[in-house]
């Protein structure tokens, strides 16, 4: 089970069918209340204090119990379509990159995202709330091995495309029609050594300033708007 | 005075001869003190337990007390230099966000940013650290009336570019040889109708999926980056 909160996020839930257990809510949102109404779900109403005590600051005058998010196998992207697009987080640890990024892959068309097991944010209600409701209809897969995982995408016809400041690919010379990976590192670390050699591309966003380094969300959906 | 923490945060307010009041730092990490060092500056060598109760959790073994973040009239904006970008916010309320969205401006060689001082988050110690010190060479203008900004840009040779779901104009038919303010609105309210009524242009990023919406520091990205 997990705690969901805010209108969009567990409007998203209920537009699903999603299964959820327990519905709290202040009443205040005459929308809101219409889809509860509209689909049939039975809903505790309740006060904001007792919301925010549910549920944190960030409510929004509801929340829910909702089963665990369902995750996938990595076989799921193994399929006959064309043109798939996923997204590979090496080492993201940000509940707030990790749930705008799951909103940018809705919105572009990836297929899901894969992450690492050991060194990768879990789902968590925040991660569900910041993904302001995508994180119903984006496949997330955690697995055992990255590099294991870029070996069978790699083997089921798709493309790596890591993104590092050294990249010296550029994103309008790889052909669209293929199944490409995206690979977004960590803030910290990047990406590790064994991925980027098995890359078939290593692309970069050009950029000056002082800084030179961008926030690993707005990296990742740059180079999902330019692969969609 | 303001508080800023952070590896990157700190090292950007020195490598900028910036006026640090106080440092504090746990020693801990080389290249960090060698800065300190090479640029003659003293610090109080403190713990981390210390640093978390006066910087919080983020404080990666280093804080200081900085004067404020100097903030720019809109004349700034005005000069001769071509193929100017500055960045509006019409109603950014989240630090986090705004801080991405600093740090994007910097890489995207952006002028500054313009916000209203009514509606709009403030200079605070979360923005600089999301910032990771791209804050120290952003220029920041809080105006009175984002109307009469929008409109002194206007005479100053401005093109008001505003990005909106439902815009119909397309970046790439946009001239790069002219001046552009770009605007973003906030995630909530989008930006304002007499803002719109303004615009030269009202462009949008193409998207499907479900939610149908990005995180405003992506939007503000990807737009940038398109700019650039």
């Amino acid at each position: 089970m997990i705690k969901i909160y805010g209108k969009n996020c567990v409007r998203a839930a209920i537009l699903n069918k999603s299964p959820l257990k327990e519905i709290y809510f202040d009443g205040s949102d005459y929308k809101l209340k219409q889809i509860l109404e509209e689909n049939n779900l039975k809903y505790h109403i309740t006060d904001k204090s007792n919301l925010e005590r549910m549920f944190g600051l960030n409510h929004q005058g509801i929340g829910a119990i909702r089963e665990d998010y369902k995750t996938y196998d990595l076989t799921y992207f193994f399929n006959e379509e064309e043109n798939k697009r996923v997204l590979i987080l090496d080492g993201i640890n940000d509940p707030q990159n990790f749930g705008a990024i799951i909103r940018s892959a809705d919105a572009f068309g990836f297929k899901g995202i894969i992450l690492g097991k050991n060194r990768s944010v879990p789902i968590s209600p925040v991660v569900a709330h910041v993904s302001t409701g995508a994180l119903e209809f984006v496949p997330i897969c955690y697995v055992n091995s990255l590099n294991n995982a870029i070996r069978l995408l790699k083997e089921n016809n798709y493309w790596i495309v890591s993104a590092e400041a050294y990249g010296n690919a550029k994103v309008e010379d790889i052909s669209k029609d293929r199944n490409i990976a995206l690979v977004i590192g960590s803030e910290g670390f990047g990406i590790s050594k064994t991925i980027i050699k098995e890359s078939d591309y290593v692309v970069s966003i050009a950029m000056q300033g002082h800084v030179n380094s961008l926030n690993a969300s707005v990296s990742a959906g740059i180079l999902m708007e330019k692969f969609k």
